[in-house]
């Protein structure tokens, strides 16, 4: 499946606004304010690149957490309260509700107002935001941070700072949205990188669809084989460590794998051929071979380490 | 394979031996003394454990380095010339390593004198350590600590404490040798557990072997999708956390697959069932069963978490 990705365009973080101007944002309704929408709520604000957060959740809890932590200055259940009046509309939910959520946001914002979303898939979410905006208010991003933890009490106006923001315009997207939207995630110090949804989708399956994957299902192992005796307890800061990621939201990323689920089965594909030359090296006691796999493994580790 | 472990025998540290009593050995010869066997030397000397250590490598950087970092008072390049005297020799090389010393060992030793590995395979270590001390002075162990660091410049002191170390006794081992090595982990920190050698590899197949498998097929399905673009670049912490592991010595996990490998490819055998069955649900687009495969690994995460 080789496909040319557009190549990154990096660009540098302002930091905060230019001193003395007008908020990017006069009231931004934030749906499913979380770790990452309410990380982005509270660097915007701290930024003073938006005025007014109004926090949107069908938990009591959360809107009182929300509010708590100074995420938002409202709370509402009511998403048409919350996206009257807004000028932007972020939908910081698991991926299918922001499939669901673009069409009512659609029939309930302003004819100016913009919306964005931070879902981990992003070309069926690119489809869906074109459908709904056909006049190309839709913007399709995914920023590049996060945590196995969730929730607002997780959230933190750095999250962002120096990392990266993925745009992903389509036909339609109007360029001066992206260039608004862009602006606020440079504000929460965010770098922007643009990229095509489609090339998006392959790299973050290899990258990070495969690994959450491949995680949860060495856990089930480990179950599966605890019926025979314990063993967990003797697992050394390996395991610990390599299936942190074990810890997610199990919502989120069932979202995720099944919106995701063409790139997603292409990885899982490329991952059982490497298994199975593991495997097979293994079985015959093919020490070369053997060597030859865990070193060129071991050199990409590296790789990781040392890139920017 | 169900088979019965025997119960963890918990034991506390003693942290050091009696004030002013004889250290437990005269003269230690640590044969490979890098991060494992290094951390034991620095360890047992500042608890006065043990009166001389001779590292022995063949390689002149490390001789230099062990003498330079306190890990032993002498550094020889002659197995013969360091066992010589000794009272303990302790095998800290990789297992394929320590399982050509152990003749050679036994060819060379005092009468009297303790043999202790730290291998992180045991059944055919044990077998070969009865097979070269018919009379029961070696003993076979399995310190639960590392990093995906190696050699000597990685080992500390502190390494072992609070952390367990699994003796792995046969038939024929002498008690008063476990007890006598026992104590010297003791020294250095380390909790001590008993069980059998066969349920330890069986195990360690799933808690430690397996997980390190499953990091180097990924990368190496990493490597193999970057051919068609970058996307190392665009991982977060989700792949960096995860593939640590695949980080460390190539060597000396390519001698624990091929020395543990019916244990190892059972262990795969149930992690491609547990991958089947989440690519089965992603495919089906299975949500309550995809949710049921998360959920239940995100438990048995916590589960890690909360261990004591």
């Amino acid at each position: 499946m080789t496909r040319s990705p557009e190549g990154p365009a990096w660009s540098h973080p302002s930091g905060h606004p230019p001193s003395g101007s007008a908020p990017l944002f006069r009231r931004v309704a934030v749906v499913g304010a979380g770790l990452i929408g309410g990380s982005l709520a509270l660097a915007a604000r701290r930024a003073g690149a938006v005025a007014r957060v109004v926090g949107v959740s069908r938990s009591p809890e959360r809107r009182e957490a929300i509010l708590r932590l100074g995420i938002a200055d409202e709370a509402t259940a009511e998403l048409a309260a919350a996206v009257a009046g807004a000028d932007l509309v972020l939908l910081s939910t698991p991926v299918r509700s922001i499939l669901a959520l673009l069409p009512a946001v659609a029939g309930l914002a302003g004819p100016e107002c913009l919306v964005t979303d931070v879902g981990s898939v992003k070309g069926p979410i690119l489809a869906a935001g074109e459908a709904a905006f056909p006049d190309g208010r839709f913007v399709a991003g995914h920023p590049i941070a996060g945590s196995e933890r969730s929730g607002p009490e997780a959230a933190r106006p750095d999250l962002f700072a120096r990392h990266i923001w993925i745009v992903t315009p389509g036909g339609r997207t109007r360029p001066e949205a992206v260039e608004r939207v862009a602006a606020l995630w440079r504000a929460a110090g965010a770098l922007v990188v643009r990229m095509t949804a489609e090339w998006h989708d392959e790299v973050f399956a290899a990258v990070s669809h495969l690994p959450h994957l491949a995680a949860y299902a060495l856990m089930d192992t480990v179950v599966a084989l605890e019926r025979e005796g314990p063993r967990v307890r003797y697992a050394a800061g390996g395991l610990r460590d390599y299936t942190r990621i074990a810890g997610s939201d199990p919502e989120m990323w069932r979202d995720i794998f099944l919106v995701n689920r063409e790139a997603l089965l292409r990885a899982v594909a490329a991952y059982r051929g490497a298994l199975d030359r593991l495997e097979a090296a293994v079985r015959a006691g093919d020490e070369a071979e053997l060597t030859r796999l865990l070193a060129q493994a071991r050199r990409a580790r590296k790789e990781i380490d040392h890139r920017p």
